[in-house]
């Protein structure tokens, strides 16, 4: 037995998404949050990035727990493969344990026990007691931790923003922040997502009032709105509009479908039935009758609204009589899909509302003055800012000095630290296994995997197959070889591409004397002449396979 | 004889860079910059993008000249590719054609004719007569353009802004402007790109300002600065700073260098030799003594900033005494690569300000309110947005029209879109060859061409290469099949994939007649078994290379 706690991070830390820590007593450990990341170009043919557990499945009959602060995809998405290895109940807000028996209806063989939880509960799991926090975010339902551990108070955030005027009448509770504050908090972990942003984040009702006079203003148009099916409050808003401008709504895109249905069953969303109509019914009526609510705000490429922005969404013709508001902002790596999709919208005659034009989107995360105002009311003995950047967590780093914590008293986590914390103490302890997994089709497959390497060299360079037929004996070429590119030379020049490169690699093999040679001396020979032969023709070093067979 | 000017969009309208403009009276034509863009991460292995001058090269004989109004790559980067095809002389200011020359020396095959020229000269090209107007832009050297036609007026602003504090002492020259929009303009082609921001750009003065507080704070540290070579005053302030707080510059990166060169040979940029060292011999010199003025603003994956950050810079090892300033922002785009060095510079110790953090960066592009002056300076007759998207574009003839001009005499450019005008009206008359053409290597293609489509399914799917011997008489495979991945399977489950995959070709070959078959029967035989055998085990669909040798 010792007198320390091990928290580990697991994802979270150093970027964006996939978040997932382990806070750990002896043999007990409780796990926060489980997510994903969405990749980016950069890892071509991967669907998505998970957070690699071994550490976890080490130690397997420690684990008691996932604790969930809150249903986005970057903190429950890897929840199918983590709980296909990982036998352990989920702890969660109705909400989001809703989201996450949406995700699980994909993945039947994977069975789990959820545990719905609500703000001020108070867990205890073994050495261990957790108290739920009510946050807001663009999410409802989201909670902060507070983990009572023998050698003090370990706080998590989550995800929040204060908004102090919040959809649900149900604020960020700074009143327990304090009095936990008062009690003493050991270890803050904090986000850091908009740190590097001065003041106070927008509130949600002031997204609200944006759109009532878009609304107000356009009372003849056909409106669309494309927000996050899971931001809860903003729909809520929607709906509301709707009502008050006696529109009827049709969803559009099957997470809003979806979401719309779960938040409604368990009464997060509430709204009238009689307002929603069924996309396949909105010709019933006129265009200043209509609201539209779809997925599609990041520019995905299959989204309702992409296809409607291409001309491609049978059941509904953008066109001059069309309004269409982006209520959300492009998440960092989208913008180039987001502002195409603008663009085809205004090219078929449309007008289009977005965050550079109007305040149609309130960001879910603490500005500077929020998280000050956190930092102030729990006083912490020690920090740790997380979810982030690397450039992130270093500003809030800055920011806690700031508010006169000493810089001993911080610690900038990555993938893997294992810090140790004890009632008088912080240090980190060294580093365990972790990393991203890449989800891949059905493998599953390491971020320094050659596949990726293929793949980016393929799309860059191209791919060249020469099949040579030499008979062992006289070590003459039999027949003409097969030459084959893929992504190499342009339409004009192919045929006489492959003609010259034909001519090159006979007569490098005439130059050489390969009776009896073996296979791979062969092999490297006509590679690399085809490969020089390439260069000099292209300027291009494509992938080169070289298929010898002997007779 | 006509009595219409026609203007040709070849470049620069609903994208952003890549700009050319034709101006066309009877059989003489004018050109307005031509430029490049820089490919994304959706262009794999393509180097740059630079208009189809098609329409330029059927009417070679027409055209008289190229006019660039500034030296940046989206306005002068197609040049070694235009004057290859098209023997005109180039009009610039001293800077633009130095920059000019200075890629032209890649080029040694292009000869073409430079003529520099200043602001308020006045040129007579056949029918035309071409005035420049001193702008302000985020380059020196920035010109405007009023072409005088036999119908009437056509401003050209190129890109520009309104600064009060100019670097150099002399405004965008709206009293000039206010002059012509007196003595009438018919039409004014004006840039877009910061149409959806409110109110005015920063001043470049304010830029020096920050950066001298940040000079002052930090007496103590080495200290870095990134931004454009190109960007000659924010140069000049970065290099009074310098003299100012008595530190030695040391330039790395070759654009640096070259631009530095050639800047203050023609006396644009102006400072002391004695404080410039070289980089090899800045360990003569305490930290406090330096400022490294360095490339590499944009995350660029060759620039020396870059190269610092991945601590593969032999010269420079950043660390704790460091403080780095991105004088720039992300161009949008490259925002991933340009927080990942940032990232990478905070985790080797170093100190880093960016533009989420202070003031360090000013657009060199006209915000709503500037863009607004020039219109009510003007008075245009007509008006067409260019230089931006489609939104910025749209946005921008949205603004013309709260200025009071009716829709009517608004037109919205596309590619190719050619414009007639007349002394009393303005419409689309038709439209050109144009588009993209994409260099790569050595090898110039099409936008739509099989290259990119290739490399894209590659990139995403990778390819598998299937080689098989058969029998012609008999109908047996007579060897074992050659099957070939790359970026398809995961390492682990490689071997095993082979051999599974020969199996299954084997099995499903057998089961078929294939007795004096087509080769082309038995490859597509070959292709469907073995694509839906990868399919079942990976839910992948890689490109398919099957190679038939008939015996």
């Amino acid at each position: 037995m010792t007198n320390k706690v091990k928290i580990t991070f697991l994802g979270g830390v150093g970027e964006i998404g996939k978040n997932m820590t382990a806070i750990e007593y002896n043999d007990e450990i409780i796990v926060i949050d489980a997510g994903l990341t969405f990749p980016g170009e950069d890892l071509p043919g991967v669907d998505i990035v998970i957070p690699d557990i071994t550490y976890l499945k080490t130690n397997k009959d420690k684990v008691k727990a996932i604790l969930l602060t809150h249903g986005h995809e970057d903190h429950i998405g890897a929840l199918p493969f983590v709980l296909n290895q990982l036998n352990v109940p989920i702890y969660g807000s109705r909400l989001t344990l809703a989201l996450v028996e949406n995700k699980m209806k994909e993945f039947p063989n994977v069975k789990y026990k959820a545990i719905s939880v609500k703000p001020k509960n108070v867990l205890k799991l073994g050495s261990f007691v957790i108290e739920f926090i009510k946050v807001s975010h663009s999410i409802a339902g989201s909670l902060a931790l507070c983990v009572t551990t023998p050698v003090g108070n370990i706080f998590h955030t989550g995800d929040f923003k204060i908004d102090f005027e919040p959809i649900d009448g149900e604020m960020t509770d700074l009143v327990r922040m304090g009095e936990l504050g008062k009690r003493g908090i050991k270890l803050l972990l904090c986000e850091s997502t908009n740190v590097c942003r001065k003041g106070y984040s927008m509130s949600e009702r002031s997204v609200g009032r944006t759109l009532d006079t878009i609304f107000e203003k356009n009372p003849n148009k056909r409106l669309f709105v494309a927000t996050f099916a899971s931001n809860i409050h903003r729909m809520q808003q929607i709906l509301d509009l709707a009502e008050k401008y006696k529109r009827k709504v049709a969803f559009t895109g099957r997470s809003m479908i979806n979401v719309s249905e779960v938040a409604s069953k368990i009464g997060e969303l509430k709204y009238n039935r009689d307002i929603i109509v069924d996309i396949d019914k909105i010709d019933k009526y006129e265009d200043k009758e209509l609201l539209i609510v779809t997925t599609g705000s990041q520019g995905e490429p299959m989204s309702a609204l992409t296809r409607m922005a291409a001309g491609e969404f049978k059941k509904i013709k953008l066109g001059e009589n069309d309004l269409v508001i982006f209520s959300a902002s492009p998440i960092p790596g989208n913008e180039k899909s987001v502002y195409n999709v603008i663009n085809a919208i205004y090219k078929l005659g449309a007008d289009v509302i977005y965050d550079e034009l109007a305040d149609v989107h309130a960001s879910g995360h603490a500005c500077q003055e929020e998280l000050k105002t956190v930092h102030s009311l729990l006083k912490p003995t020690f920090f740790i800012p997380v979810h982030g950047e690397y450039r992130h967590m270093k500003t809030h780093a800055q920011l806690a000095r700031q508010l006169g914590m000493e810089e001993r008293n911080i610690l900038l986590p990555s993938l893997g630290m294992q810090v140790e914390l004890s009632a008088n103490s912080m240090r980190q302890s060294g580093f365990v296994t972790a990393g991203q997994r890449l989800v891949d089709g059905i493998g599953i497959g390491d971020m320094d995997s050659n596949v990726l390497k293929e793949r980016k060299q393929l799309s860059e360079e191209g791919i060249c197959v020469v099949v040579v037929n030499i008979n062992n004996v006289s070590g003459c070429v039999t027949s003409e070889p097969f030459i084959i590119t893929r992504g190499v030379v342009y339409q004009d020049e192919a045929e006489a591409f492959v003609q010259d490169a034909k001519a090159a690699i006979i007569a490098s093999l005439k130059e050489q004397d390969l009776r009896g040679a073996e296979p791979a001396v062969i092999k490297s020979t006509i590679r690399r002449n085809i490969s020089n032969f390439i260069f000099k023709r292209t300027k291009r070093r494509p992938m080169i396979l070289t298929i010898v067979t002997l007779e």
